[in-house]
């Protein structure tokens, strides 16, 4: 077992790195190189669950409930904000943009239909013109428009860099080497911790290396076994470091970082908010509630806690438009950042 | 701890029902109904994984590891074969028809463009004369036009319905309520379970209600909680009971039942197909291998193996269209569902 005091270096030595590192760090470089010639501020967000594998040939893992909700509708008020936006998320979790259709209870070849017209504007590569047209439905036309036309501008302006992981020690890799490419644009870097991250893994040495078998005998050396009754299975994990430490101390001293922590009893939010303040020295901790987290959060500060919700219904005034909270979570976050860099500024 | 001998009847009186019971059990009686007054053979198709919550309040669960391909794959299949598919699936797993653009790595707003014409064919709910249309890309029109078209048909004619489950608990529930509303049909009825099911699970009374804290003394009644180190977390699981013996003997005594066998180890594959085939009796264990399952899988029946595979791109005509292996296994479970309706009809 590692030592929790120097566990963070060891975890890095001992898991092997992600494949797609050298092609991430690459595209993350080129990515806050072309911001940064622009003066544009950069915010790293992280969005979806990490997984713990049980077996090197997955079958079984442990995962965090998160569908990348908060994440990808945040990416979108960021980029309408003019940030650019590294998304660093859970491989098929939700995506700004595409949110919008892609989970969604209705499938998406529901909002289309075909319509039969004579083939002009055909590209002529399918020799088409006796091909109906597929088109959005007009009910949903107004609002795809709106949504495909954001879409098409921050990927024409690249603006918008999109990073897949999967498991934990794939996101913690990829979280370091761009963290370390983030670097040169000081304190105009933000990151924004949206990614819920495990807090415990099964160290390589440990680990079955095919699927585990419900008969079998247990191996004495698998972190993930069958019990002594050889009915049960019994899963032994150890610590993630804490790797947030490193991210303020040493990986991104001089920017802003804000970390969210998800907790399902109300009466533990607040302690666990200024705990994690306490012991990272970060700026911001967004709480929130598992129930209710689309409707409140808590802005955790040194020396202040302050609660962000959504008008109750009585309130609003009768738009026909659902208010996302992360419309009000993200230029919140925003002021707080232009507070940091006119301070430093003054100071600097 | 559950005796294993008489875990199942105990599994379903201790651990509650999904809330979506009643719901999906309605469906399935009227989908099955209308269908039997066709004399339309029904498939039960289930697909992706199943989870199992470590906490009530769930922020962490194990997972297994399946996107929905096969089932999804497979359902398309069934359908053009003309059977009507009961899709039992995992939350936000793939669809039949969507599958092949909600997964992609390319966001389906990428398939789409804007297309400035007169608002001629509105339905004119957004008074939209002046709002361009929303078409599909001419070099993805044909393709789309064709998933959309056998969508539509399925969906018109009533030929799918959509049950969609998330933990181990709400699967098999609602799979034995299903299993029960298709008895009806007799032996026009086929399973074809490719959900990737844990085999193992917490029960009620060791769940924890909240997240569990990293950092907390454990409890002594918590099926997880971190171990005697404070930091360590040990998992402690129960087998879940071997649902698909009840289903062979008591559920769908009449149906033909094909089960699937995921294994990473060669080595074990037709040792574990026939066991389950010795252990349930039912009338086919499809085995794949999770490296190479798209290209290969082994039909195991009493007293017989035989792989049905892809042709090697040398055998390959030079078709531009990727061959599924799902194309081959469905026709194959087919003409054994006929050879055993044929046989009964003969005897009966």
């Amino acid at each position: 077992m590692t030592d929790p005091s120097t566990s963070e270096s060891h975890y890095f030595s001992s898991n092997p790195p992600p494949p797609t590192l050298p092609q991430h760090t690459a595209q993350a470089n080129a990515f806050v190189t072309h911001h940064h010639a622009h003066s544009r501020r950069v915010v790293l967000l992280t969005s979806g669950g990490t997984t713990v594998p049980l077996e090197n040939q997955t079958v079984r893992f442990i995962d965090n409930f998160s569908a990348g909700t908060r994440g990808a509708t945040s990416a979108e008020y960021f980029l309408s904000q003019g940030y650019a936006v590294i998304f660093l998320h859970r491989q098929f979790s939700l995506l700004p943009f595409s949110r919008h259709y892609s989970h969604s209870t209705n499938c998406f070849l529901d909002f289309l239909s075909e319509w039969g017209r004579i083939g002009e504007g055909d590209e002529g590569e399918d020799g088409g013109a006796a091909t109906p047209d597929v088109v959005v439905k007009a009910k949903y036309r107004r609002e795809m428009l709106s949504v495909l036309r954001k879409y098409r501008k921050a990927k024409e302006q690249k603006l918008l860099l999109l990073l897949p992981f999967t498991t934990v020690t794939s996101y913690l890799f990829t979280l370091r080497a761009i963290a370390r490419e983030m670097r040169c644009l000081g304190n105009e870097a933000l990151f924004y911790l949206a990614a819920a991250v495990s807090d415990f893994f099964v160290p390589p040495d440990r680990m079955a290396e095919h699927k585990i078998q419900s008969g079998d005998v247990p191996e004495s050396t698998s972190g993930a076994s069958p019990g002594g009754g050889g009915k049960k299975l019994v899963i032994d994990l150890d610590p993630v470091p804490k790797f947030l430490k490193r991210l303020v101390e040493q990986w991104a001293p001089e920017a802003m970082i804000v970390s969210f922590k998800l907790e399902t009893d109300p009466a533990l939010l607040l302690k666990k908010c200024n705990q994690s303040l306490d012991r990272y020295a970060h700026h911001l901790v967004i709480g929130n509630i598992l129930a209710t987290r689309k409707y409140e959060v808590l802005f955790v500060e040194e020396g202040s806690a302050q609660w962000v919700r959504l008008p109750t219904s009585d309130d609003k005034s009768g738009g026909s438009e659902e208010v996302e909270i992360e419309s009000l979570i993200v230029p919140e976050v925003i002021k707080r950042h232009e507070k940091m860099l006119l301070k430093r500024a003054a100071t600097g």
